[in-house]
């Protein structure tokens, strides 16, 4: 007899649990070490109050039925749920919070092989301030907690979720070919996103741009490499934050990575994503969300940083390998 | 602006989630230290495979669908996937197993308030093993995990979950009154049971037997207030288990209660619940239950106990209120 379970989700025996639970200990010592408070909120909510978080994410989340006929679903992220949690217990818009969790979240998935249905994820908050500072405490702290897990070559990929945008309604480029271009780029399909461009009714120096931007991946000197009145927010915006990073010390962690977008819609500022050389797959990432609290009561200021504790104990026992 | 979450789920704040990782470690830190090894399972797995488990608990589950139109269910309990699981990746029946488990567990609730949607449960399963001193293991352990989790009170309810069953077949009630009279018995409505059991068409003695049964609680004394040969073998059991009990040390912390039965189906012998007298619920339970693992492939002896961590901590901090 075969008891299939379903692709996406595993067993796991206890030699690996053992791994995943010290690996799991280590980061959340890392977490409240730096005065960042565990916080944990319930895997099944009511679809509509998710939906103020992010609509699009709703085709991502398992739904099921209350016993009014209510539907529910299943987080598909944890800073959704802990932005609603935010507004409605932290009454205090203008405290400075350090929140952090680690919990399980659901995916739809397709029929792509290596799709993970139930993810195991670790992850930080800062809430309510604003500035490159918060930004550089979040990579920083997420840069520790990995190397107390035991990860010694990891490094975030670190670049502006908005800058794409801005350039694209900068350059005037029809509002109906947006999202197909931002698939693209999402998806590092930079080939696709070329072809794309090219057959845009654009001058030649506009269609450079959109082609070589995402290209740039670097360190500082490439914040140099791109210019243009659309593009200077956010480029300074990077600058300041690669400073405050070369101040924590960090900054040798860092690529720049003009090209990166997140496949979530509400950063609102500087992403990142989180890598290591030994694994093909990124570990987490996050980025700056200031608009996302204010849908579910006072607005505050705030970012943050996910990373999928399964992938890095992949990541973790091949780095072991390599030594 | 209100953010209602569903009842019977719960936001943790800080100062709360600390205490529950904290009973979290140390029960775990038991079941390790006594050769327990923890395993992991997906919280949603195919409908259709939990049924084999238990039929009856399938509609306590919520149903979602995977992208083939699959019916996935989230799991209700944690020992059938352990089943599930134990069946599936350890292949030999032979070897003994100790596993353990913290994960979470959703139920689908009624009308009534303060039931709980979402659970955290810690526990372990000693599978592969048959005889008394297995369920003594686990008994002993359980007690000393909740002593470790800042407990001082608790107290392990021991009763036989066939017992009741076999008296009414042994009395010949009739088969369509069973399911109404354990339900009775498992809500602890020992007024509703009396006045169902005068109705049934019974000799004198056997209706005061079985009106009489579920009330005999204490120490092991309970076990010569019954006689007759349906009860013969589960008090024999009862008997040789509270032996092995008393060796272990543990016997001042088990009252025996003839009338008890749990909720789940697959238990086939002993059947045990866990209270502290600071809260007036039940922190968990488990028992024996030889067939639940060969419904997924080669049949082997098992049982184990789940607590229910909220409400051990619930205990604890009242506990902690009373000194």
């Amino acid at each position: 007899m075969i008891h299939p379970i379903p692709p996406g989700t595993r067993d796991v025996l206890p030699d690996e649990m053992r791994e995943l639970r010290a690996i799991g200990v280590r980061m959340r010592e890392v977490f409240a070490g730096a005065g960042y408070g565990e916080v944990h909120t319930p895997s099944l909510e009511y679809e509509d109050v998710l939906r103020w978080g992010e609509e699009r994410a709703a085709g991502a989340r398992y739904r099921t039925f209350d016993e009014h006929g209510a539907v529910l679903a299943l987080r598909s992220d944890m800073t959704i749920p802990i932005a609603r949690l935010v507004a409605t217990r932290f009454r205090d818009p203008t405290e400075p919070l350090r929140l952090f969790y680690e919990g399980r979240a659901w995916r739809v998935v397709g029929d792509a092989t290596g799709q993970q249905r139930e993810f195991l994820q670790s992850g930080i908050e800062l809430i309510g301030v604003l500035g490159a500072d918060a930004e550089a405490e979040v990579i920083a702290l997420a840069v520790e907690a990995l190397a107390a897990a035991g990860l010694a070559r990891h490094r975030v990929g670190l670049g502006d979720g908005a800058l794409y945008r801005t350039l694209l309604a900068a350059l005037e480029v029809p509002l109906d070919r947006h999202r197909d271009l931002l698939a693209c780029l999402s998806r590092r399909d930079l080939a696709g996103l070329a072809g794309r461009v090219t057959d845009l009714d654009l001058a030649p120096d506009a269609r450079e741009l959109l082609i070589r931007l995402p290209e740039l991946r670097g360190g500082p000197e490439v914040l140099d490499r791109v210019d243009g009145p659309a593009a200077r927010g956010a480029l300074e915006g990077l600058r300041t934050l690669y400073g405050a990073l070369e101040r924590r010390g960090v900054s040798d962690r860092v690529i720049l990575d003009l090209g990166l977008v997140r496949e979530l819609g509400y950063y609102t500022g500087a992403v990142y994503e989180v890598y290591d050389p030994a694994v093909g797959f990124a570990l987490g990432g996050g980025g700056r969300y200031d608009e996302l609290i204010g849908r579910f009561g006072d607005g505050r200021p705030a970012c943050g940083l996910t990373l999928d504790v399964q992938r890095v104990h992949i990541a973790q026992a091949a780095e072991e390998r390599l030594r």
